[in-house]
């Protein structure tokens, strides 16, 4: 990858001495970002550009080549793609657009340049982008005309858009904030936003990464990636409604994923969604910071009113106020000359007009023990102020890396001044307080998923009957068709997910003797693979008291099917015991295409319509994580033991929850998976599955 | 309140001609804001700033003055206020601190202060605040330095910190918003925000208006001002936490209110609360749009990657995208040369590069009857389309006000160039696509708020006992002491909040009578005015079946809280019947003292726990409102009776709920009141008090 980013020798195919030619434009660029390699500009009409020979073809280049970047009409670029295998060039950056987003035609040329980069092994990066940005180096190709307008740095992005791309790096630079590489990876035909992201995780230069997405190609390997990364992740995921699609499926090649699976992914894997660029600018800067590893702050404000704000704001995101200690204030005091003002935290600089009385104040701070960060508010900057001030942040930065604690620096004055800060800084400036110490706050955060994602441990998988389910899956899949009642509950069984134990009848003699043999009262459901929506059909009865009254329900529910479901195969009923008490739960899983095994929970019975939200994870699920997930739950109170209320058996619904993402691990084959409901005892007296459905 | 902002002849009191000298500041603001009338600067060592004498006192200025801005040390304030009252002003503006906010001389000299303004009917703002700043006609008079910063727009605003308002007018002129007047109000002991807010309304310069507190007031007569105001209200409040409280009592006199009392009363006033700068600057934008007066937009964007970005915001802050009819959309074909794109909603401007052809369609798109606000979002603007670019924001502003529909226009761009963009043109433009679609959010919640407010019905006030109530409170107040548990039922009754009817008794004997009078089972409760948390005291026991049951625990309830509160006065106990059924609710009031009765209703039982949280209205609460609160509530589903249970008595919840704010309206006297339980049942069944306690 590293060959994408720090070519020695580019050719840029697709130039013409025209001012209006884009291919042009990357030329420039390179130019002005004071590329440190040599740069070959192809176009067949040959000519001059900024006093170089344009070469008619690659051909005509003497030297060899390392990158190609192609930005020629869409016909062209399989033609281009065999002239650069010939050549010995293995690595490409094609921009050109009009392929498989665009239409049939278009996917067909796509097909080709993706065989002949194979049989040359060629790595390329697009078609459908503005290429990649290397601040390191001066390798800068987009097409779009740019002047160097972002500072070198340490986040590096990968953007799905180009456009998109270039809206966030221009408001980095507004906010100060520096760029490493940048990569735009519009469709992604070889070189993928996943191929980037390990790259940036091990790239030196790289601190933060960003990713904007409008679909997740490979999440599974997202997560692994994510979750072995020492460096913040945060992601800008887009496409996400209706809306959204319809415009994504003709603008790039996007499959579109439940965006609830991709909010419970990012969260497992320690990566950090953000939903709007203001909050991506606020939490770029702090992540540059060192990490908040505890949550007391101290707040040193050179106006009361600000220290208000940064209070409550302190407050509202869950930090406290270190206390200081007498000897500290005493310390201090001295600083102040009339001492009107009580010191405290936050402290009011009030009176005092000396900013290097405010660095030294800065610096005891960071040094007592109890403080894990300082929150620095500089408010009406006098122009006469602007060079110290300058200086003092500087001094403060360096103070951040002694201590190895963040000092937040938030500076209120006019745009003009913020800018000429920024412009001289390579720190961080806020300017909007409440919004800095929600950055802290994701500063916090970040530290602590990175230290849970890393101690995350991995359950003994539980001991089951993994052939006894292949055999049951193999027999469905053969008939073409998804598992039965009784079928899906044996496959409970055969993970360890205890069920309502039933007996199968095919007539209502054998419903009655296996009613008899269970005791009353029993339940009736129908077995069928045409009816999913037993209670709906007719095809439940509860509350059966005697033999009669079972052989009666039978007869009744085979009426009532029929009727309703003249074509619909009846395989029987299920006769159970009638479970008593308890509450009940909704448990189920589902193969999701990006990220593979997905399990929920949910409460159930009149609670489903009151907590309508339910956990979800993606597999596989650690006993901790089932826990949690259980704990998530509105409503959690009720099967803790609310108001004391006799506990549920919590620890056999978080069973249920591991052995039914082993299944679902296990076995791939199963689509969609419910137990509806899961009927949980009080502590000690586990749970039951009273229904299942299987569908492959 | 004209007077304090477009003063003819201003006496600036305390300036010098030193360098640092703080009240030049002001004179130099005067002069460089281009303040229409005259000035006189006063001080004790007289000289010349800027070729103007400074006057050694008031008295000797020749001319009549109509506003003083007093600068000098707190001390000498009082007799610069007699010396005004002297000349016949009637304005005041002081800006001094080190008053009632410092220690208790300085509100000793304030005493003096508003003594002296009564006598001679001067109405100031201040002290301890940096005055007044009208766009209007140049009259700044802030002590810190300040060039024109800011543009004149249609933005007032008044903050209650000096330094706070100033970071916030930077803001604004750094997103291009308009400044009409600025107010930092200090201590507020003659004018207060309120007062400023209701000269807001009625001023034509004003369109928004924005007021940062840090305590409220008179929260009544600012819940009045707002429901009246046509104009949008935007109200930063801090001082919310018990961290920023500890600075408030010594930065300002603020009086900390429950934040959670403001946060209702806000929002049955139409007040909007922000919480942060960038959120504020996004609703002052939108703001200054037409109203957006339904759902439905339409999306128009020069990219396809922000277009998805676009239609994810909107749909998920709950718009529409428009549908375009079939010969709308071969209208605007007309305008595309390849017509490569498939035109929809949103529109992807595509391969167009014709800024007037973009103003043909938005102008064709706001002609359509089923759009009701256009986003247009423009990209990548190249240093050559600048001037179009302007021009064509220019005309859409046009177009907005002409179509009376907001156009709210997004550019993506370098920083330099939205600035320029920004000092062009008097029209608002957004640079974060989400943002701007929350803003639009805010001006569509907007005006159907203000609807709401304004068709807020009032209810015809319950026919009450209102005589009964004052005698039991009387008799109470005169014992000083609270209201006893058969009083506080009575109380309930007086007010048609129907009480499980029980018995008072004062011994064994007439408690095992009383039960028998009413059947068994009953309950019986302590009646003490020391023992308000009967349960913890053992002072409540339920279900007594039988005559023997009641006498014996009668005794036992007596031993046992003799034992723990040996000095505990009884008065006997309160039998009740069993109530049976039903679910329980918890309903509440509370005299707050910046707004007045505030009625709370939540649930019980085993619910109190799960959901928190309760359902708040400052009083009096119309029956829409306690329908309202009802609804809101978390398991307002169990009393809708969900997923096929029985509804349960909501209409008598909603009679509850309005005679008790109407029972705390009448009689401020009740400073808090609790029904806990109140006792619903099925839809038609009613309620019932279980247990009342009333604080005096």
């Amino acid at each position: 990858m590293k060959g994408i980013f720090s070519p020695g020798r580019v050719a840029v195919i697709g130039v013409s001495a025209k001012p209006e030619n884009l291919g042009r434009n990357i030329m420039l660029n390179l130019i002005d970002f004071g590329f440190d390699g040599v740069a070959y500009p192809v176009g067949p009409n040959g000519g001059a550009i900024t006093t170089r020979r344009i070469y008619k073809s690659l051909a005509d280049i003497p030297d060899a080549i390392d990158l190609a970047v192609i930005f020629v009409p869409a016909r062209f670029v399989p033609q281009v793609m065999e002239d650069c295998g010939q050549k010995g060039i293995k690595r490409a950056i094609i921009e050109t657009a009009g392929f498989s987003e665009y239409n049939d035609e278009g996917k067909n040329i796509e097909d080709q340049v993706v065989a002949i980069a194979e049989k040359y092994g060629i790595r390329f990066i697009g078609p459908n982008c503005i290429g990649v940005i290397n601040m390191e180096n001066g390798f800068c190709v987009p097409f779009p005309r740019l002047t160097p307008f972002i500072r070198k740095g340490e986040v590096s992005i990968i953007s799905q858009s180009g456009g998109v791309g270039l809206s966030i790096m221009n408001h980095m630079a507004a906010e100060g904030i520096g760029l490493n590489k940048f990569a735009s990876v519009g469709n992604m035909l070889n070189i993928s936003a996943e191929d980037l992201l390990e790259y940036y995780i091990e790239d030196e230069g790289t601190r933060t990464i960003f990713i904007y997405l409008e679909g997740i190609r490979d999440g599974r390997r997202l997560m692994d990636l994510a979750k072995r990364s020492p460096k913040p992740i945060l992601v800008m995921k887009s496409n996400i409604g209706e809306l959204g699609q319809s415009v994504a499926a003709s603008h790039t090649a996007s499959l579109s994923s439940d965006d609830r699976v991709v909010d419970t992914a990012f969260r497992q894997s320690g990566i950090t969604r953000v939903h709007d660029v203001t909050t991506l600018s606020h939490y770029m800067k702090t992540l540059l910071l060192p990490a908040l590893n505890n949550k007391r702050l101290a707040i040193i404000s050179r106006s009361g009113g600000h220290a208000i704000v940064a209070a409550d704001a302190c407050e509202t995101v869950g930090f406290e106020l270190a206390e200081f200690p007498e000897s500290f204030i005493r310390d201090i005091e001295k600083h102040f000359r009339a001492s009107v003002i009580k010191l405290t935290n936050p402290l009011d600089l009030g009176d005092l007009f000396d900013l290097d009385v405010y660095y030294n104040i800065v610096e005891q701070t960071l040094a007592q023990e109890n403080v894990d960060g300082v929150a620095f508010l500089h408010t009406s900057v006098a122009r006469t102020e602007r060079g110290p001030t300058r200086d003092l942040i500087a001094r403060l930065d360096a103070l951040s890396r002694k201590f190895n604690k963040p000092v937040a620096v938030y500076v209120s004055a006019n745009s003009a001044e913020i800018s000429g800060l920024r412009q001289e800084l390579d720190f961080p400036i806020f300017t909007h307080i409440v919004e800095m110490f929600r950055a802290l706050k994701l500063d916090y955060d970040h530290s602590q998923a990175m230290a849970d994602v890393v101690l995350e441990e991995e359950s003994p998988a539980p001991i089951v009957d993994k052939a006894d389910v292949q055999q049951l899956i193999e027999n469905a899949a053969a008939e073409n068709r998804d598992l039965l009642l009784n079928e899906a509950m044996d496959v409970l069984e055969c993970y360890r997910i205890p069920t309502v134990r039933g007996l199968a009848a095919s007539s209502a003699e054998e419903a009655g003797s296996a009613a008899d043999s269970l005791g009353y009262p029993v339940a009736m459901k129908v077995i069928s693979e045409h009816i999913s929506h037993k209670s709906d059909a007719g095809g439940v009865q509860l509350n059966l008291r005697d033999r009669d009254g079972v052989i009666a329900a039978f007869h009744d529910m085979n009426t009532r099917i029929r009727t309703a479901f003249p074509d619909a195969k009846l395989d029987g009923v299920m006769v159970q015991p009638m479970a008593i008490g308890g509450r009940e739960l909704i448990l189920g899983g589902r193969q999701d295409n990006q990220f593979g095994p997905v399990i929920l929970v949910g409460m159930g019975g009149i609670f489903v319509e009151i907590f309508e939200q339910a956990s979800m994870r993606i597999g596989p699920v650690s006993r901790k994580d089932a826990m949690a997930m259980i704990e998530e739950l509105n409503g959690a109170q009720i099967l803790m033991g609310a108001r004391g209320q006799k506990r549920f058996d919590i620890d056999a619904i978080a069973d249920a929850i591991v052995h039914l993402s082993q299944l679902l691990t296990d076995f791939p084959q199963i689509r969609e998976l419910d137990v509806n409901p899961l009927r949980i005892f009080h502590e000690g007296n586990g749970c039951l599955a009273l229904d299942a459905r299987i569908i492959l």
